[in-house]
């Protein structure tokens, strides 16, 4: 243990080709820097010439600054030709949820959040419809109401542009928002927008999976939390779950059952990507939980 | 309790346009019998108008002949337009398994059978390769070795037909069988072949089902088993599971762990075909377990 | 179909000792009375001198009066020494929640029943603490608080006796309430009251469960709803769940997850219990889902 | 890379007071001997002065020996008062099953086996019946009777001592074997005796444990994999898995049912133990699955 009696915790996470001495040259730095390794994962795609990832969650004593360390650990990352990022497990990330009228995804995060499950700040939350406003308010968390009309969608995603950069938000959580987001908002937000797909993707991709999953006659069904990217519900898969259905189950059986793989699936990947625990590495996803 | 000392066990299954009597007919027809109902299932898509399924099992005083039992509801049949079949329990289907060279779902078929967990007679296993011969023949059981040449795959299907034949097959399980059948096959085995496809249909149909799991960085993998149609992969469902992986599993783990799912499914859908306990409506089952 | 253009749903449940004609009993009773079966469950223990449990829905003219029904079947129960009740589907049950100061089996409650996805009526909700006032008042539900103290238990239970006859209560749902009934109390609702017990029963009877999970190192967590008797967490299970946790999991991340599967599983028992889909039968039940 | 062409790859585990500086030792320790980290797993009950376990795979250059690595690993051993052991993934450990009549866990074991999918030796199958034998002798294995007599039983263990000493046996699985080992067994293989019990433990421990579930009526079989101790049914868990079953199945049903949890569960426990993933922790395991 350092002697340091006030500690602070922080996070490593790293993504660069494999090669020998990568491990060692992490640990050295923070074993030089009087922090010491609270938890640490790497997986490797293939130890001869793939690329690997690591996630360290460590504590350093509390007059080093965060900014020193980082400055330090430049040298490293050089060297190493690392894409990394450090992080302080007390400075939480800024959330905006996006919903339409359908509650149960933004119900359990805000749930959650209040008991302190989710290590994260809810700024503001954004809807094209007013019906959830007071529960939002209840939360007492701000609400923003932005219709979208189809005409004049792109003025309404540039309003919600705004209050996303004036909230200083930066993970946007869609928790059963019925708009399809333009290339340029998802662009602005990489790998930071997360969706609930109500199907195990990838089937059942596009509209109505519920309908489209009962006349398919499936025995079980899901739901998809990934990244937005332009490919609708192509995005890096962060998180699946499924539910044993049978044939007694309407199509809005389906989707009545389905809230609870929806809300479940949606909340699980949300704190995972705030506790910092996925890394994108082209269309997928590396998840240390 | 009938008053017989010897009774028979039988299963009665209707299909038939939902409307009100139909149970009662039923009873009544064998209440009049003499036969106990074991266990009914029954399932109507909708009171008004929709279609009625049923499944009635029941024991009958042993004296009387099934092919008495028949005679006397087919007038129960013509009344209410049912699509309905009347089966002894101690009269197993005949089953044929066609293997390539994955001997996963055939051996826990085989050890299900030796077990007594299956309750069907399985006069012949197919194969387009020698090498499950030995395994087949430890069983006590007949391999057909049947090669299919690119060119010569009609013959090699006539071949198998008449092999079908010969055994009195009634029910074919392509127990990873790595061939596609023709129209004219599917077609003289209607909802009689019952295929294990290595995927969570309708996710990655078609082949290499594993490798584009892989690609698209699914959380859980799965298997399907269906009935065999012209549609590749398309037909009725009968079941399907899952399990978890992660960014850890590759391409190849994912098939080896995916056996487990495949043979375990296909076990069910195949116990559940020949108990009788799966009905077929337009593309879906109706599964009665 | 019956000519009647109002009809009324109701629901029959029957146990008795199982003997021919009970099916046909039932249903010729149900044509005469010109209605139309909907659903139709039964299961028997043994065909052979066993019990036999059926559960029947069906549409009945609705100038018919239901107390008439009931009425006309008294001589069907008499003569195959029944235990049975007819229920109007629309005539919703009413259950009081009661909760101590853990809030999410009651919001999942609260949230399902706002959405229409459970059959029944809440006049009241209990708890022996005032911090979930303000969140049950917010969905337009009566609170009423009844401290228990340590010397005081005979009366406060006393007090929520009256409140629950005062409301016509007929089920309650211990939706994580921390305090155990007096067996006055319980007997005063025989098979009405509903618990969720945080551990996959008979595994973790008491308290702490999540505690002793963690020193037993299990791999997987559960909850069990189950109905209430004399015998602390021996009641007949309605249902249970489980989820997968690691060594990672500390006491409190298992009690923190296990609060989604103990929400769950509560919510589903109660849906079964107020659709009239759970028959108990000695310390077990049998579910109609 | 190392620039070495020829390599092996091995294992070390480590369990040891968790204190700063271990990663970096090991790390650098291996970085010296031109090693390669592969996989590298970590896991520490508590950063301050708690346990810290450690498994990392390497790739190291053929012409090194791996004794020679253990004598300069005993430095850094010594150093953080380690428990540790450094072996060769080539080097496959040798099993013995033992089972009675049973035979769904041996199958599984056979199956995967001869499959590639366990990294393991099987010297010998031992068994108190004779019943299996043809069964594992088609396998290519030798089979061993050692018939277990109520009052011979001392000298029945001692033969089967005897026999795995002679096949240098250092893990031994009890694939449904019937039998209790005494205590000197037990503490001659500590934590390498690998028993699968047919429920989901602490519930029902002992005897028929499937009769215990269907008379407690529970909704979900399960099977635990765990290390036998003095405690029966009370050693670390490995692994558990569940099933959900109804008011339908019989307590054979269950039995039967239960096989496949069972067989899967202790396939998945042995595949992590003859790997090297689990360490045992007191009365848990650690899997670095």
């Amino acid at each position: 243990m350092s002697e340091a009696i006030h500690q602070e915790r922080a996070r490593l996470l790293i993504s660069c080709p494999d090669r020998p001495g990568i491990v060692r040259a992490v640990s050295t730095f923070l074993h030089q820097e009087e922090a010491n390794i609270v938890q640490s994962d790497q997986y490797s795609t293939d130890p001869k010439g793939g690329m690997f990832f690591m996630r360290v969650v460590f504590d350093f004593p509390s007059e080093q600054k965060i900014e020193a360390l980082r400055t330090a650990f430049e040298q490293v990352g050089v060297q190493f030709g690392m894409h990394w990022r450090m992080t302080l497990a007390a400075e939480k990330k800024r959330m905006a949820i996006f919903v339409s009228k359908e509650d149960h995804c933004l119900l359990e995060l805000l749930w959650r959040h209040k008991n302190g499950e989710l290590n994260v700040d809810i700024p503001v939350v954004v809807s094209n419809h007013e019906s959830l406003r007071s529960t939002v308010e209840s939360y007492g968390l701000s609400f923003y109401h932005i219709p979208v009309q189809k005409e004049r969608k792109r003025e309404a995603e540039q309003q919600a542009v705004e209050v996303l950069h004036a909230h200083n938000v930066d993970v946007v959580v869609l928790a059963r928002y019925m708009q399809i987001l333009s290339p340029e908002f998802v662009e602005s937000f990489p790998n930071q927008i997360i969706n609930i797909h109500h199907s195990f993707l990838p089937a059942f991709i596009g509209a109505n999976p519920y309908k489209k999953a009962f006349e398919r006659g499936v025995k079980l069904i899901g739901a998809t939390a990934h990244y937005v990217t332009d490919d609708l519900d192509e995005g890096p898969i962060i998180e699946q779950d499924v539910l044993r259905v049978n044939h007694r189950h309407s199509a809005e059986d389906l989707r009545v059952a389905g809230r609870n793989v929806e809300k479940i699936s949606l909340a699980r990947a949300v704190e995972w990507h705030v506790d910092d625990k996925v890394l994108v590495f082209g269309n997928k996803t590396v998840v240390f939980n």
